[in-house]
C-alpha cells in the first residue's frame, strides 16, 4: 500500500495534491529547491492529525519533511520525489499565556510576530527574533534554533524554550522539559530538539520562556567608518568595554552602497561601513552616549537619532539588505558565526576570499555575537561551482578562527557536506546515531544534516 | 584480565587504592553510600589519563563512576563494588580567560569559588552559584545541571556553557559545542551532557560563558510573614510585578526557628516565615524600595540593611540552613520546582504532607524561581520508609503542579524510581537509548539515574 491513499482515506480534504502546492513546498527561502516533487502537503490541524500522517508514514515507510512557513534558509524543509510534506502551519493557536509565570504554550505554526503582538497586551514577549519573523512560525524557529537582531542582548531560542511536545516519526507523542524555571530530571531532551531541523520528530507544540517587555524609550544611532575592518574593531570595543547594546548591526561597503542604491540614498563614501546601533532599558540614554563615544575613539562619525521615528529610519538602512540583494540576483546567504575578537580577523579573511575567487561579497554582521552573513550574488538559479569553492573557504576560515559553519540558519541540505568537518568525524557518527533513535526507520527528513552528498 | 593491575600497570600512582580513599567514594553530601567499595580511585591529572583510564575500563567491562569533590546530593557520584572511580579532581587549571569574548577554557576539576575567585581580577565571572560553590567542582556543576541562589536573574549551568570536551567510554575525545556566541551546527549535544550526571561520558573540559561583574552595589532586606503561604504568594506577587531580584529566598517557620537556634538569635514568633531578598545593578536602591513595598502590601514586616555588612547578616540565616539541619539529625534535601505561581500551593502540599505522615519538613526556597529543598530529618544513616513514602508524595505533587521532582541537584541513585513519573515511560525509554549511543557497554555510571530500582 502506498501512503496517498491512506493519507486521503485517513485525512480527507488535509491532504492537499494541487499543483502549485506540491511545487511550492521544494523550495524555501535559500533559493534551493528539492528535486521531484512531493507525494501530497498534509495540512495537519491537531496534534493528532500529526500523528495519523506519522503512523500511515511509518506504516509505509515514506519520509516525511515538516514544514511551518517555508522561511529556512538552507533547504531543510524542502520535499522532493515521493516525500509527505507534514505543514504544521494552521496550528497556529496560543494555548495559554501566564505573565506571572514568564511562561506561553503554543502551537508550532503561529508567526513569531503575530505572537508577540498578542502577547504585548500582557505585557510580555518571546526574545527570538530573527529577521524573518514577520513571515516565520515559532516551529521552524524551534527546528533551526533560529536567532536575530536582539540575541547577543537577549538570546537565542535555545535560551527561550522550556518544553517541547514532540510526535515520534512512529506517531507517539512525548512531552518534553518542564513548566518551571529549573528542572533537570534526566536528559535534556528539549535543547537537543532545538536545532534539530526536522531529523527528530515533528514539533506540534512548545512551552516558552517569555520575557517582560523592556521599559523606557530606545536610542538608536549609526556610525560610519573609512572600512570595514575598523567597524568590526570598533564593535568588538563596544563589548569588550562592557556595555550590551540590543542590537549592533554592521553592514561592509557593498552592502551598504546596495542598500543605499535601493533606498535611492546618496552614495556612501567609497569603501565606507557602517554600524547600527540601538540600546534600550532604563539606561538607554546614557549606554547610546558611551557607545557613541567608543565609537568615535575607534574613528567613527556618529549620528544619534533624535527620536524613535529617526531610529527606525536608520534601522531600515540594515533592515533593507535582503531586498537589496535581491535586486542585484540570485543570493546565497551565508551564517558563519566567529567569537567576537576574531571580527576583524573574519572580515579580513572575507577580503582575501573576494581576491582570490573574482567576487564580491557583500556581508552584514550581528557584531554584537559574532554572526556574519556574507552574500554570495550571482545569475540563475544554481549556485555556481566557484561559488561553492568561496564559501567551503570563508567555512574553513571561520573554523580555524575558532567560529562556525552555522550561527542561526542550519546545516539542511546546503551545508551538510561541511558539517563532519565541523564536527569531526566521531561526533558527527555519534549524532546520526542519536537520530537513528528517535527515528529508526529513518523517514524524518532523510538526505538532510546528516546524509553526505550523494 | 580484570582492571587493577592494568591500571596500576599504566597509571602507577595516580591509582589510589588506600581503603579510607575508597570508603570516601562510597558517598556524597546526600549521606546515601553506595553497596560495597569501590576498585580503586584513579586520580587523573590530565586528559589521556582519563582516556587511558576509559580505555581499560571498556576492555575490562568494568564500570566507571566519574567523580569530581564529592559533594552531590543525589547519590550519582557514589562508587560500590567493583567499580573504578574516576576523579578529575585535580585537573582543575584554567586554561584561558577572554574578557573580550566573556569565556572561559576550565579543567573540570576547579571548584565554582576557586575559579571566580580568579575571574574577577579581569572583570568577570561564571554565574552558576549552588549552595556548595566553595566546595564543588564546575565539572560536578556541568555534570548535575546546577542550579542556586542567584539563577533567577543569572541562569543556571546550561545557560552559562558553550562548549564541552567528553571522553567517551571507550576513550575517545569529542569536542562539543562552540566558541562562538551562537552556533546551531548539528545536534546540541553539549546541552545533552549538562544534567547527565557522568551517563555519556567523562567531562574533561569546559568552555564557559562568562559574564561581567555587575557594577553597582547591592541592597538586602528581609521581611517577616506570619505563615508561610503568605511568604510565598508574596514572592510570587514580586515576580508579577516584574522586578527581578538577584537573590530571593524563602524560610519556613521551623527552618527559620532551626536557624535561629543554630545562631543563638531570639526565636521567631510561631509560625513565622521570612523571605530574603537582594538586588544589585544600577538600579539596586530603586528596586529594594520597590520590593519591600511590595512585601509590605502582603503583610510583610520588611528590615532593609543599612550597609552590605548588615546585608551579609541577613543572609548568613538563609545560608546557615544547611548547618542547622545537621544539628538536627540525619538530612535528606529534597528539590522540587514548580512554577512560580504555584509556590503557595506547594507549600499547601507540603502542610498536608506534615500532617499525613506525622513529620515536620522545613523548607526553604529560591522563591525567584520555584524551586524548593524540603527538609526531611531522621535518626541514623538510612532513610526511613515512611520518609521515602512521604517524599514520594511530595514529588507526585510537584509533578501535578506543573514541576519537576528535581530543579538543580539531579535523579542519581535516590529518585531514579521516580524518573518515568514524570518523563512518561516512552521518553524514560527513549532517554535511556540515547545513553546507551554514547555508552554501548553500560559501564559509565551502572544503576545511576536510569537504572530502575532492583
Amino acid at each position: 500500500m502506498t501512503a496517498l491513499p491512506l493519507l486521503q482515506e485517513e485525512l480527507g480534504p488535509l491532504v492537499d495534491v494541487r499543483p502549485e502546492a506540491l511545487e511550492e513546498a521544494r523550495a524555501d527561502r535559500s533559493g534551493h529547491a528539492a528535486v521531484g516533487r512531493p507525494l501530497a502537503v498534509v495540512h495537519a490541524e491537531t496534534v493528532d492529525h500529526v500523528q495519523r500522517t506519522m503512523r500511515i508514514a511509518t506504516a509505509t515507510r515514506t519520509p516525511v519533511v515538516v514544514r511551518g512557513a517555508g522561511t529556512g534558509l538552507a533547504g531543510a524543509a524542502n520535499a522532493g520525489e515521493g516525500e509527505i510534506v507534514l505543514s504544521t502551519r494552521r496550528m497556529d493557536a496560543i494555548l495559554e499565556v501566564r505573565p506571572d509565570d514568564l511562561l506561553a504554550v503554543v502551537e508550532p505554526g503561529i508567526l513569531n510576530a503575530d505572537l508577540n503582538d498578542r502577547l504585548a497586551a500582557s505585557g510580555v514577549w518571546w526574545a527570538p527574533d530573527p529577521a524573518s519573523r514577520d513571515i516565520s512560525t515559532v516551529g521552524g524557529n524551534i527546528a533551526t534554533g533560529a536567532g536575530g537582531l536582539l540575541c547577543a542582548k537577549y538570546g537565542v531560542v535555545r535560551d527561550a524554550v522550556l518544553g517541547v511536545d514532540l510526535v515520534l516519526a512512529d506517531g507517539r507523542l512525548l512531552h518534553l522539559g518542564h513548566r518551571s524555571v529549573k528542572g533537570v530530571t534526566g536528559l535534556d531532551l528539549t535543547s537537543l530538539v532545538i536545532g534539530s531541523e526536522g531529523t527528530l520528530g515533528v514539533v506540534v507544540g512548545a512551552t516558552l520562556k517569555l520575557r517582560r517587555l523592556v521599559a523606557g524609550d530606545v536610542c538608536t544611532l549609526t556610525a560610519t567608518f573609512p572600512d570595514v575592518r575598523a567597524a568590526a574593531a570598533a564593535s568588538a570595543a563596544v563589548t569588550a568595554a562592557g556595555v550590551q547594546p540590543a542590537i549592533m548591526e554592521l553592514m561592509d561597503a557593498a552592502s551598504l552602497a546596495a542598500v543605499h542604491a535601493l533606498l535611492d540614498l546618496p552614495a556612501p563614501a567609497p569603501g565606507a561601513a557602517q554600524l547600527t546601533v540601538r540600546t534600550d532599558g532604563p539606561a538607554a540614554a546614557a549606554e547610546a552616549e558611551t557607545i557613541a563615544g567608543i565609537l568615535r575613539d575607534h574613528g567613527g562619525l556618529t549620528t544619534l537619532a533624535r527620536d524613535r521615528e529617526e531610529g527606525e529610519r536608520l534601522l531600515a538602512i540594515r533592515r533593507s539588505m535582503h531586498a537589496a540583494m535581491a535586486s542585484l540576483g540570485t543570493t546565497l546567504i551565508e551564517d558563519v558565526s566567529v567569537p567576537r575578537s576574531a571580527m576583524p580577523a573574519m572580515f579580513d579573511e572575507i577580503a582575501r576570499i573576494e581576491r582570490d575567487f573574482g567576487l564580491t561579497i557583500p556581508t552584514v554582521a550581528h557584531a554584537g555575537d559574532g554572526n556574519l552573513h556574507p552574500n554570495f550574488i550571482f545569475e540563475g538559479p544554481e549556485t555556481p561551482t566557484h561559488v561553492w569553492a568561496a564559501a567551503d573557504e570563508l567555512f574553513r576560515s571561520a573554523i580555524r578562527l575558532g567560529g562556525t559553519l552555522t550561527g542561526e540558519h542550519g546545516i539542511g541540505v546546503l551545508k551538510r557536506r561541511w558539517l563532519a568537518d565541523e564536527l569531526g568525524d566521531d561526533q558527527w557518527r555519534l549524532q546520526r546515531q542519536i537520530a537513528g533513535v528517535f527515528d529508526p526507520l529513518g523517514i524524518l527528513n532523510p538526505g538532510k544534516v546528516f546524509e553526505p552528498d550523494a
